[in-house]
Order: C-alpha cells, then structure tokens, then sequence
C-alpha cells in the first residue's frame, strides 16, 4: 500500500511507524519540507528496509490511502486544496474537534462529527475514514498498551476504503473495530473528549492510555 | 451503603453481585415481587451473609443510592411515580437508549441522552448519575475482563453523589472512572451504542467484553 501523510507531528510520526511495520511505502507531506525530510530520516533509522521519504502535496496521486495527520481545521484546509486530486482515494481523518481550552466540548455541532464536515469539505467521490482517532501519539508507536494490541476504531461510508484502513491497521500489528457507517465518528470523536479530558487530570495516564474493547 | 435496585433482571443481579461484594445492603424492588424475591434469595446463596431482599416501592426512602436497573422507558416511568421520594437522594441510571431495531442510533436527541432526559423527567433535587451504562451483566457479576477490572464510567452533576457511586463502584472490585458532568453522558451512551452493535456481529464477543481505558 501507498500511505502517503499529511503532517509531521508526533500522530504523523506515529502512524507512519505502524504503516511501515507492516511493510508499506510511506510518503511524508509537510508544509515544511525540512521538517519532512527530518521525519524520514528518523523514521528510516527506526526501521531498517523502510520506504520513506519526503513527497510534495503534487504527488499524492499515486497515494492509496491519505492520512490526514493534522488538526482537525487544518485538515478541513486540506480537503479543500487537494480537492479532486483525492477523488477516488481512502483519506483518513484522525482528528479530535476538541474545545481545548476547556477539554469539556466539542467544536462540532451535536449531530456532526469532523470527519463528516470532512467528507463535506472534499471533492465528490473522496472515501473519507474515520481512524486512529483514539490512540495518543506514545501508545501508537509502541504498537500495544499494558501488553495488549490497541484497538483502532474505524468508521467510514464506502466499505472497500474502510476495509483498505483495516488492513493498514492490521500489517501494523494493531486491532482494527469497524464501527459502521461514518456518521458514527461522532461516537468515537465523544469517546476520545472524556479521554482526553481525563489526561487533563490526576487520574490521567500521561496521554499513553488507549480506548480498547477488551474480551475475555 | 443501602443500595436500592429497582429491576430483577440480569443487569439488576449483576449490580447487586458488585454492591454486595462490597458489604453494601440490597434490597430489590421488582414490578413482580415474586421474582424480586428469587432474585434475592440466589444472591444470598451467591454471596453468604450478604444483607439482601425484596422491597417495596416506598421503601426507597430508605436509600442512599437507588439503581433503576431497568430499560430508559420503564426508568422514565420509574422517576416519574417515585417523585419526591427521590429528592436528595444518588439515582443511577445504567440504560442504554438504543434503537434495538437497528443497534445502529440512539432513541434520544443528538445534543441529550437517557441520563438527562430522566433528570428532566426526576423530582428537582434529585442526583442523576450515569454509570454502568458500558459493562454488560457478565461481565459484571465476573468483576473482571481479560484479568482486569472492569471500569465503570460515571457522569453527574453532583459532585457527592459521583464521589458516593464511586465508592460503590471501587468498594466492590470494579475501576470507576469519573468522565465529569451528566451532559457527558451522551458519549457514553455513544460508544456503548456501538460496543452493543459489534456484540450483533461475528467480531463480537457474546455480550462479555468491555469499554476500557488500559494504561501502560
């Protein structure tokens, strides 16, 4: 697969490690090129054999699945300027709508989510997914919390894209939970507030606990 | 702790493993008391010297904490009849307000839930408390999942009565885990939503997992 991700942040850092884990070409757009080329050059180091590298937003065309490692207004930015380049593609949002001056609120209307004002912004025929959007950055790249796999939660209209970001998840060693149909990212973005709420707090885990549906 | 159930079923029996393993009183008031009272005798050969039995309605003034094990309609039906008597009194509503038609939305307004809808529907002064609403019964009466404890989320608007079913909820074996005002329990009753749905497919796992928040 042809992961190609939009960011250079620490999610961006993480998600690139977990596609390269399970063996994909990874490609790195930033809106600073040098701070791509650093991400590649670590990510390289990290795991030996690993196809990755800085790419401009030109070529995401030949990307299977897009992973949209921003914040959630920068991501909405995105959407509109890649617009039909993205048409036919698997794009993944990761994103938190979080107010986060209180950690208390949404900053999407109560029947929305990002990831559908996402599907909204992008060009017609965009596979929007929801994904990733409950595992912190630490927990993502170690693969696992408290010796389990994590959980990655995913939700997304068009079955075969939601099936693509399975697989993603899956090669890299961690446990895919389809939800259903997109509108429930509504669901998983009201999750991910309490959790995130909580790391605000005491009984936090220093943003490296994870949402996991754990079985007997 | 007198802890008032109201419900005989598999979720009121559940509970009343948890709050009696914990040393509380329980005392059961069911529509059927005939059942109210089976109920009650399998928990005391379930759990030898534990304080429980049958009640009647207007018992409940007895209370520190009163359980409405029962579904989201009869729970509305439930806080209208016991009016006042529930005035001061820690109410805990444990439903889940599902379209089991479909296990694919919620029977309550996208910016509401069953939590605050009963608390609209309560005698003023009444603590609504949201919690157990994401534990299935088996796992409950097992205390446990996976070899961990289980955790409950708890919303409310009432400090004290928070802090009160979290005493509950810790005093007898389980992790509570206080997500902040009763408005968020809308998130809860979210991802229970889909947790039920998974239960519905081949990837679920028998109405016995768990939402959990596993740290490192």
């Amino acid at each position: 697969m042809r992961v190609f991700i939009v960011g250079t942040g620490n999610m961006a850092g993480a998600i690139a490690t977990r596609a390269l884990a399970g063996g994909h070409l990874v490609r790195l757009i930033g809106t600073d090129p040098v701070k791509a080329a650093a991400l590649a050059d670590a990510l390289s180091e990290r795991t030996p054999g690993a196809d990755v590298a800085p790419a401009v937003p030109d070529a995401v065309g030949s990307a299977d699945v897009v992973v949209l490692a921003v914040p959630f207004d920068r991501a909405r930015q995105v959407v509109t300027e890649y617009g039909d380049q993205l048409t036919g593609k698997t794009v993944v949002d990761i994103s938190n709508p979080v107010d986060f001056s209180t950690f208390d609120s949404l900053t999407v209307p109560a029947d929305s989510s990002a990831a559908q004002q996402l599907a909204e912004a992008a060009a017609p025929g965009t596979h929007l997914v929801k994904a990733f959007n409950t595992t912190f950055a630490g927990s993502l790249v170690a693969g696992e919390v408290g010796g389990l796999p994590l959980d990655v939660f995913i939700a997304g209209d068009d079955a075969a894209a939601r099936d693509q970001v399975a697989e993603l998840v899956s090669s890299g060693g961690l446990n895919p939970v389809v939800v259903g149909a997109l509108r429930h990212a509504r669901e998983l973005e009201g999750i991910q507030l309490l959790h995130m709420a909580l790391q605000t707090r005491p009984e936090g885990h220093g943003w490296m606990s994870a949402i996991k549906i754990v079985a007997p």
